[in-house]
């Protein structure tokens, strides 16, 4: 094993994770959740609907990359969902934070988070795919029925979250579902004003 | 699948672990962690120091078990390593708020966490030990260093704190020569006053 010096720079290096805001709040306090919060409950969401993964999907992998999936958030700080302007830049931001991140862990160990990382970014696993899809429900599900102030929602519709979650959940039916009803519930508690997107999605789902 | 409703009873539960206030402090803020933060942070160690652990430990089980590991405290509260009251009925509160916890979910995904949780409490495989050594290293490794307040650390002495470590970190070795070598750089800061705990450990150590 290398010297306990360089993994522990990296390790200490990730907890600066705890105080990356991101733009969604908890379910149980008025307050922003933190990425590190937020990596640790979709490794619980994954675990939960494990069941609505493809035949064949490796839930243990699943998990390694939830447990990484938002560290270079350490130095490229958290991208909200609905931000255009940060998301035009967030493949370059996120890949000089990793580089660097990365670059702190010693040789034995490197090239194991390194692939990992790379593989969440690429999205071309079916695990990749399964855990980003956890990691955008994540946010709908925590706001569910919050009582939180809810300051994300006022500029949004159905329409427009629908749009933003389909290329990375649309494709796993039963979380599609949830999103889609998870919707509903906030059009019917007036979270959301109504528009014909969930029942247009819902139908589409079903043709398919 | 059961009703998606009681998995998300279930899920939103778990959100409180976000307002579980530990004893410890995060590295990067001078403030205290929360027991979702640790958890997460926890599994990345495990990650990072999976070569410590046993030949033929599942080091996907142990991830798992450090998902769920901390859920009970939702309703058990959290219990500082070093509170007498507190750890006398530790056991008694935590089987109760695992009952309620785990009674939240449906049939079909209760066994499983429900057997995990009970996994870990009980401390009789290796993965369940391996992840309960991770769990008790975790915070010295994020108190090493830290410019925080170090409020925990004023009534400790290295004599303490390796009693209190001892019986589940020592059988891994490499985590044990990790917590020596914390606790004597505490010492060598000033943040923990001397004594022969480190070397009397060390010499035990090797002579196993």
């Amino acid at each position: 094993m290398t010297d306990l010096h360089d993994r522990l720079a990296f390790f200490l290096a990730t907890d600066a994770l705890k105080d990356v805001q991101r733009a969604n709040w908890t379910h149980a306090g008025a307050r922003f959740e933190n990425a590190a919060e937020h990596s640790w409950h979709a490794s619980l969401l994954a675990m939960l609907f494990a069941d609505a993964a493809p035949a064949g999907t490796d839930a243990s992998h699943v998990q390694e990359l939830l447990v990484v999936h938002d560290l270079v958030e350490v130095f490229a700080g958290d991208t909200p969902t609905y931000d255009e302007a940060l998301l035009a830049t967030e493949a370059d931001r996120e890949e000089a934070a990793g580089v660097r991140l990365m670059g702190l862990l010693p040789d034995d160990v490197h090239d194991r988070f390194d692939a990992l990382w790379r593989e969440f970014q690429a999205q071309e696993t079916k695990e990749a795919r399964f855990a980003r899809a956890i990691d955008t429900l994540h946010p709908l599900v925590v706001s569910w029925g919050a009582t939180g102030p809810a300051q994300a929602l006022k500029t949004l519709t159905p329409t427009i979250i629908l749009n933003r979650k389909r290329a990375t959940i649309a494709a796993f039916p039963v979380l599609w579902a949830l999103v889609l009803r998870l919707l509903q519930d906030a059009v019917d508690h007036g979270l959301l004003p109504p528009d014909d997107a969930i029942q247009r999605s819902d139908g589409a789902d079903h043709a398919r």
